[in-house]
């Protein structure tokens, strides 16, 4: 039996591969890509959804666009890292595929609804799909499975000095989901910072000799640019692809269940994930916190999975 | 000619040892003492301040009593870590010295005022004294040839998840200071949790057969159980002589220049030293950073101090 | 012509009488009732809706059920004023009329997006489902004509010392709709503690000899019991009807146009309505402020539509 | 027995007259002046405050300098309604007078640790000698006979939607000095801004044909320009003769016991005094906050005491 999963994500380079690992590896089985905006806005990143689907021929997997904006603030996107459509670098034809009528939020909840509480959502965004469907129906909190998500920093942030890209655009989303009690995997930066994308790595890639693995190649390209320029980084980090390894091979990742709490009012802080590692709060653990990755058991993986596009 | 310094701290088994560093190595002059609330109440670290002095014979440091609740919050202690004498352990005698009869922040402004801009300032406990003496006489702030503080994590705290203690004890105070533009070195955790008083370090000790080294030694014995049972540390971390340790020998302490903002108004995050690691803020570099210890040249220069109270 | 109007509510003992001024007055076409939780949960605002209608035989206009909490926080009520029901006091018969099976939010959208941009919101409860509309579909901010709510005070609250209820029980959506830019007027408890139900007032509705004013008046007796308990006021203010009143006859309401803010992060003025009587802001008005009422017209001009449910 | 009392003020144009009524009334025995950072920087207050007191030969009462900067924020003056100088408008000498060598918070220490406990405070500032003296002098607090303040506002404040500028410009102070547990009377916005200095009023002063009262005029001349720009009001409002004046005869004041809270929090609302009229917080009244002034009775208190200027 393969596992049941909805992507909800905002393509974006590293979403991308996300969505080709989660589309195509034999454990299993997408029900749904839900977008969100994050990367860029939602129109961006469902235009990108379907254009990644298009060139991989993934056909059965209804692509719903949902909200584009936070619960409450600004939207706020990542133009320096994915450039301005959301996806920059590989030059992708108009896609055939096009979006299903209903909305997103309204996707998740269906979804759940009428199922046996046997899906894990995979949100590799902002976390506002996923909140406002909860407070919307909160019946569905009960029927998830699990939330695996790509998201916060232990120590560090990378777009504020405490924050993390996606818990810090929507943090009050952050917060709702945090709490709601079902079980989460956390796959933070110290974990997606060790999947770098080395030219080890691409020479992989390359010997396969395929449209999708030469896709994922000038994917790299551009973020590996982005990283180079930003931050810094040699090589650049395929940060949501490992949220999708952590369903198919849970112990591909380290981690360590503690208290997580989303912090929304500071001055400095906003959108950090506060991680009591000493169990200082008191409080039960509510999230599995990864805090290493099996490397090569990573890439091979996906590179495997990459290799079934064929 | 030796370098003037200043020592205000929260005695306190790690403040203790810094104490005894301070007034004995041959390129510091000890100035003054002066003692602020933080592991427990002032009137406690003060007279824990004199009896350490007299234990050691350090007589012509004048020592002075300062504030005893943080600039605008409630005073919060460590009892847990340094019990309820705040130096809990060893059984030490009524001290021969006492206090000076002036406030510690009119020394703290009258020596600075009153120098050629050559002291430096090491606070190893929460930074009261030294904020209040800024507020009430600005002056003082260019005399200040340099801070090197204990204080502060890059990533998890130690009294909360985000938090160290003496930064989370009075958080106001600390922004004050990490804003007052003269050069400050911050010695966080990430740093003192190297400084690990492990049995080799324990028999170095004993091996001196002498009184203040047996003095160390009881102190590590209390502190130890403390981490051991608050932590689930296996020895203890000497957290406040790393800041001395900074200032006699610079380059002891493996560090980088960034900026670093103080959280006073998060939900979880209140006293947060925010690194600005990647340069996101945008903002100049207001301290440098320790992040790892020469371990063995600390341990050598500490032992060597020690080895001189014969 | 007359103006079309949908009542957002959380029936609720003024509630009540806001829906049948709503659904009567010749100058009014109610388009629907949408419910939202506040002076009690949804689903007991809604039953209370249908109740309402059953008794005053409102047949014509869909009811639907809307969001259960605030966008972010938890749900907070206020039984102490309206009862376990959230319309304790007249016994009211199983309703035979039932609620639309499309979403309360689903309803504003649709409406709004099908108009000529000729529809005023009369928001009396939290703005819990106008601000998930304006998120979810910010199509239809442009499309709405003008909101008239009831929220809100210039000097202190009433249920805290700083805030009012309908803005407190969810101050993210308030901020939201306040800064939504269409025309709003806000009546606040400046306003409808003058629209007191004086004994000279119930007198006039039992001389009436009807269905609908006696419900009334057992809606006033249980109300006016709860504000003599917890406000020691002498008569019960009518706050709902007011919002409603100030759309049939604008200068019924003495205003004021100003910059108003929602304060959501304070820790004593959470919910607050600051409201910028002196220009102090800089910033240009966005809400006409209500302050003063004609209180003789605002009563014949209820009680004459309330005549007409014979 | 004259009443005892300490003004600690920020002159400052209705300071000055406080100064003149505090000095010269037979109930009250002025024990020192300590000035402040408030409507000007504290050089300025202090300057003007030897000023006024060299004009009208106020020659007994020593004069202290406080601090000039709030607890933990930046300075903020009131340029706009003060001038430059702080006391724009009247031609002054340089003061024959000279500032004591002390500090104005050693000073309030000094005093309060001495007395019987028979001192009453009058702040007409910002608190912040007051809560620095009672920080780093706990033992001050118990021998506080009241405290008499003008500041802060029930409905709207002066300097911002929310506060008024005494409390504004140190809201961490006011908390700490509401919270100590005295009796305290606050004298509101909604208190002063019934004392108008009208035409008659200025007609009484021109009468008196002295240079004190002469002094008077030139100062409300410059003031009620100042409102009428700034607020729009016909005549200037004397703030802080009216917490001297509820010194001297407390039945002046119409005012309620009820418990006050600062916000030093909100986004828009810091420094407004939350004053908790229908109880909601639970909390015991901490404050007697007056809300309205016999006014003939304070003009003639006030006009008598300034012809005794001869």
């Amino acid at each position: 039996m393969r596992q049941k999963i909805i992507l909800d994500c905002d393509p974006g380079h590293d979403d991308a591969i996300a969505l080709l690992l989660a589309a195509r590896h034999p454990a299993l089985e997408l029900l749904a890509v839900t977008t969100v905006a994050g990367n860029q806005s939602v129109e961006k990143t469902s235009l990108n959804a379907l254009k990644i689907c298009s060139l991989a021929h993934i056909e059965q997997v209804p692509i719903s666009k949902g909200m584009n904006q936070p619960l409450i603030r600004r939207a706020r996107h990542a133009a320096d890292i994915h450039g301005d459509s959301g996806l920059d670098g590989p030059a992708l034809p108009t896609p055939y595929l096009s979006l299903t009528s209903q909305h997103a939020v309204d996707v998740l909840i269906d979804l759940l609804l009428q199922s046996d509480g046997d899906i894990i959502l995979i949100p590799t965004g902002p976390l506002t799909n996923i909140a406002t469907a909860m407070r919307r129906a909160p019946a569905i909190i009960p029927k998830i499975k699990a939330i695996s998500l790509m998201g916060g920093a232990i120590s560090v942030g990378n777009v504020t000095a405490s924050a993390e890209f996606n818990i810090w655009a929507d943090p009050e989303a952050a917060a709702l989901v945090f709490a709601c009690g079902r079980p989460i995997t956390m796959v933070p930066l110290e974990v997606t910072h060790q999947a770098l994308a080395t030219e080890a790595i691409m020479q992989r890639l390359q010997a396969m000799h395929q449209a999708v693995p030469d896709f994922v190649i000038d994917l790299m390209r551009y973020f590996g640019e982005s990283y180079r320029q930003v931050f810094g980084f040699a090589a650049p980090p395929l940060h949501d692809p490992c949220a999708v390894a952590a369903v198919i091979d849970p112990d591909i990742i380290v981690s360590k269940d503690m208290h997580v709490d989303i912090e929304t009012r500071g001055e400095w802080t906003e959108g950090r994930t506060v991680c009591d590692l000493y169990g200082k709060t008191g409080l039960p653990p509510n999230v599995q916190v990864g805090y290493a990755l099996h490397v090569e058991r990573f890439w091979d993986l996906l590179l495997e999975t990459l290799a079934l596009y064929a």
